[in-house]
């Protein structure tokens, strides 16, 4: 997606050792119109595969996962990190390392909005080492319903999050995929 | 807004001890044409208050702020509750007591991202006891920016949300007014 690497070169810094930071635009300030067209173009890479339900965890992942929600006319659920007061025994957990926080966190959704009759659609903002996305996919087993698609905005492609999601039986699209951030470059695929 | 009022008695669960669970559509599963519809009714109301950005606290804020920022076309930012990899030393931080978590969180916003220009419209989902809103208020006072308005979805008058924020000088908004909540009902203002 031009656009998006366009802004990406133009917006996002090389933090070193693969942070790229994209909080001017994607992840701490947000771009609504930016973020509407990226929903409209995952949206329209995973039609096909007929998803009855985004899925997302919190925080980073809902804005993106709402865009394509939208676009798609479906609900979506984020797996929550903590829960709240309304959340009762009624879930399904699993733990995973953040890569932007560094340290081990769960993630946990309520079965009754996670149902085995669903066609779950996983978006997250980045495809870095697939932990997240991984325990997302463990979560939907968990409750015997079925991973169509997983859709992120950025991908890092050198940290391997592909081969480390290569259980997941289903299609994985990236809008940008970067293939190097060595020597504080941004180096992203055509 | 009645399509909401609706939603509230239809899906709505009082949990007692004024707890409101919205979990089916706002919270932890959203449906996106319904945020959509609601984020157009805020921006209807605070247009005219020329909002040059939308603030909002992580995670319940940030759909009904998505679909807000995105009606105005303008900037959403989301004040975090742990701070990123990516985030430098360049923040302020203001305290407060979470409701639905009922624990102490910080807030803390990049100062690259508020300015002390900005005209600052804050979202979030419930207008309880107003802790939240305050310290996003305090955080926009700290980088010497203006509140222009407080939106919300829902408000529980009885919690006292508008009273403990009446030194925010600006005004403020919620779609949906719930008056009581004792024995099990859920009364809201028409």
């Amino acid at each position: 997606m031009q656009e998006l690497k366009a802004r990406i070169l133009k917006d996002g810094r090389n933090l070193g050792k693969g942070i790229l930071k994209v909080d001017s635009f994607l992840n701490h300030q947000i771009d609504p119109m930016l973020m509407q067209r990226l929903g409209l173009e995952l949206a329209r890479r995973f039609v096909h595969v007929e998803p009855t339900k985004v899925l997302t965890a919190e925080t980073s992942g809902i804005a993106p996962a709402l865009a394509t929600a939208l676009a798609l006319g479906i609900p979506l659920v984020f797996a929550r990190k903590s829960p709240p007061l309304t959340m009762d025994f009624t879930i399904v957990k699993e733990s995973c390392r953040s890569r932007t926080h560094d340290k081990m966190v769960e993630l946990m959704v309520s079965t009754e909005y996670l149902r085995p009759d669903d066609r779950v659609l996983i978006i997250d903002d980045f495809l870095a080492t697939a932990q997240t996305i991984n325990a997302l996919a463990r979560l939907v087993n968990k409750v015997g319903a079925k991973v169509v698609g997983v859709g992120t905005v950025i991908e890092k492609v050198f940290e391997h999050g592909r081969e480390n999601a290569r259980e997941i039986d289903a299609p994985i699209e990236s809008l940008a995929v970067i293939t190097d951030m060595d020597d504080g470059r941004i180096v992203i695929a055509d």
